[in-house]
């Protein structure tokens, strides 16, 4: 697969009135499948800033006291992917028996994804099957087609349950139901918060791996982005360990920006590919 | 402190028709203040059985699979418990800056302790306490006062805010709403499986450990058993991450068995010891 | 249409510690459609018994002081049923504008039919279908493919929402879907607790009605039961309005027998038949 | 009691862009106790009205369908309150024996006072009161007490139990603990909707009765109004068979007045008076 190149910018202003911690999750994780380079994280005023690996999958966090008035985090890097393409005609689903033990934990159900009450939901729809890549990509293409994209219809506290019944969310909800469908149907399955190429308006996005043929294959129920131009910044079980931004106390956000640019434009608009980063 | 020895058993019995994969987490953990010997694990018939570690925090899980009939699942073990004890006046609860980063997932909400409801309700009820040991003692209090320990009252799907408002629930209720309401405050706390010597009747026990003055102090809402007699087994964001058993399919439980004896009588029922074992 | 008559019995038996009040909704409901006569309700040992109409529908109800000890409420009656046939092809749905005030607050949401929550769920699988009595047969099969009818799956407080989640239930989880999608769509439905010939084990049944052509038209989304089968007890916004048996206190329900027979065996078990009895 | 009068004014205006039907709950409600005179709802442009009585307690609604562009709603009427004072010392509770037939369905749990599922959190704190007017004027205490008035924080589908685990909420919420609280303690209670002299910002208001002595008592857990100035449009199971409008399909609300005044200024600020304007 050809190496790609994607330019990432964030930058976040925040005014305060008392000093107020900050953990940040906006840097672009290394793996063996990502390369990070030219980073740099800027805070203006100057701030002492303590970066953190947080969880089991060492997410790159930044622990920041923001100080009385305003302050400008600006984060940058450029990102080379090289991902894995998996696709053999062979991303099955593990038997519980085979599945790694790191694994295991994302079968379990979680504050945003109530697996445990969609068995038969999950099996009625999706139980029949076949199973693999397959499968999980009907689930996508369920979701996507099930629910409307509507920016304000949910909040921090809604879970993939109370989606399922409303039938509206936004990225963070499309991928907490499908992790949700996912996991109730012993697919282990996990969310992970990046930088998007081509996603418009640009923002920070969220997405879902499930556990295919022993790697985390990428997907995106929004259909809103191309997956080959995902950057992960973290993964975790759903989008309360990847908060973009994790506020001790009150804080007011004057202003974001994000962009996740493709300088030599290499990331068409296929919404299909399968795609391994992790 | 003085050394305390307890001696283990759990027996379970299953019958199933077809090949049913178990994960069995019912085998005590090994840490620097917990020492297991004797260890013994037989199957009856004969069934090999895959040894893990799951989870970031190491939680040993033993997955086989049931073959069609009956199988008996014995465990045995000698815990030598050397807990520190480490009250010394100083059990603080660390600043949102201080706290390390391995510890911070425990402030995130999980499918049974949604902390993120909660804040209000927490900081009305504690914000204003000294904070501390003291404070998390007078949570630990609040939930054994207000709940009422009913066995059959909850179930799987159960939840700490269902139990805040029914008031009922059995251990791990107790645990997940100390949980939900220390992380509302800001204080890292998990869940933790185990043996409780003196608990009455002889079960596996969950109880919760909050994240003070640098350690994980074990609490336990019920009041059921001293903590000084705990044995731990795993610990987890919520009881979904230590389930005793997970089967993949269909079993019948047909028998089962949990001792926790402390052959020398060293544990008496003092509720209050300040202790940790992580 | 011709007539039909089916015999009514019910015994229900119960043993308190201490006096308990008791408000039985057993006796079936006098219309212009079901003539009830030979009706006896004895209570041994004999107790006073006060008789209500309870609701604006004037629903009947039995009140009455258990005894220490035990007690026995036998019920039967003689229902003859000359249901409206209101089938013409034109069992259409009024538009709001059209609707009798007294209709009006069936399209709220109530207890158990959370209808608030479910505009975009009812209108994406019903919104485009020709309105009338054939959506909301497709609707009633809609709930009867999608629901798996489980004794037990269910309690009390068990609502629409949770079932179209867990999607199993009984009689009275499967009446509350239907009611909600209907209301969701803005067709008057309530809830009608009864008798049903033909009701195999027999026991009481819940079904709905909706608001079509002018008429209440039962419909039953459990096909267990034929509808022209049905003898109306009461109806209300929802299970809450019209339990079997209320009680003030702890008692114990020792036994439970309820009949519905058709002497002439006219009712055949035609599932589909479209019946008012309002 | 000396008598009050109170001139009421709300004005509604909606911009729509295809013919929207409404229905709008604003006028006051004729009772023994509150006499409506001067009463006049004009509409511009003008439109055919259809004034209806729905539900079991005969609120007024008027409905009628708002054309392309803007209309405004004018309501105003002079209500003359001569309100029963009916404390004596002896507003007890009835039991449920004595209660009479038409105020058993306010015991019922309802769409936004799930009772049923408050049974031991109301016992736990208000289980071992002197029953009675004392007892209510307690339970509207706590809830004052334990609530914030927070506009905003809570939507059309949040109910009390909601209520109860976030601690914020408006009028409505207040209403509805407290409603669903009495219900649980088995004290039959109910919502009225109304205006209210002296509310500060002048608005509807939400508030609730108890049925206490044979009479229905009003309380105001918000304390934001004195009950005596309270003039009733219409009561219900909860705010959802009071809205003040009920629009079928999507409108503007672009402006709205609510005042109530007293000309004569004879209610000041007393927020414990015991009165029933039912």
């Amino acid at each position: 697969m050809t190496e790609r190149t994607v330019k990432l910018h964030s930058e976040l202003a925040y005014s305060v009135d008392t000093p107020t911690t900050i953990l940040l999750q906006v840097a672009a994780m290394h793996t063996s499948r990502q390369f990070i380079s030219d980073e740099l994280l800027t805070v203006n005023p100057s701030t002492p800033v303590d970066f953190l690996q947080t969880g089991p999958l060492g997410n790159r966090a930044s622990r920041l006291i923001l100080q009385p008035g305003a302050t400008v985090i600006h984060y940058s890097a450029t990102a080379t992917l090289e991902p894995k393409e998996p696709y053999d005609g062979n991303l099955f689903e593990l038997d519980y028996t085979e599945l790694p033990a790191d694994v295991l934990p994302y079968l379990n159900p979680s504050r945003y994804c109530e697996s445990d009450k969609l068995y038969k939901f999950a099996t009625d729809l999706f139980g029949n099957m076949n199973r693999g890549y397959d499968r999980v990509s009907k689930i996508t293409d369920w979701v996507y087609n099930s629910l409307a994209y509507t920016p304000g219809s949910t909040g921090p506290s809604t879970t993939a349950c109370d989606v399922l019944l409303q039938r509206t969310g936004v990225c963070r909800d499309f991928a907490h139901v499908s992790i949700a469908l996912c996991r109730a149907l012993g697919i282990p399955a996990r969310y992970v918060s990046g930088y998007a190429v081509n996603l418009n308006p640009p923002d920070f996005h969220g997405f879902f791996e499930a556990f295919l043929g022993g790697d985390w294959i990428l997907f995106d129920a929004t259909k809103l982005a191309p997956v080959s131009g995902f950057v992960r910044i973290g993964a975790g079980r759903d989008a309360a360990d990847v908060a973009f931004a994790t506020l001790i106390g009150q804080a007011t956000l004057t202003s974001m920006t994000v962009q996740a640019i493709d300088p030599n434009q290499k990331i068409d608009d296929a919404r299909n590919e399968v795609i391994s980063t992790a």
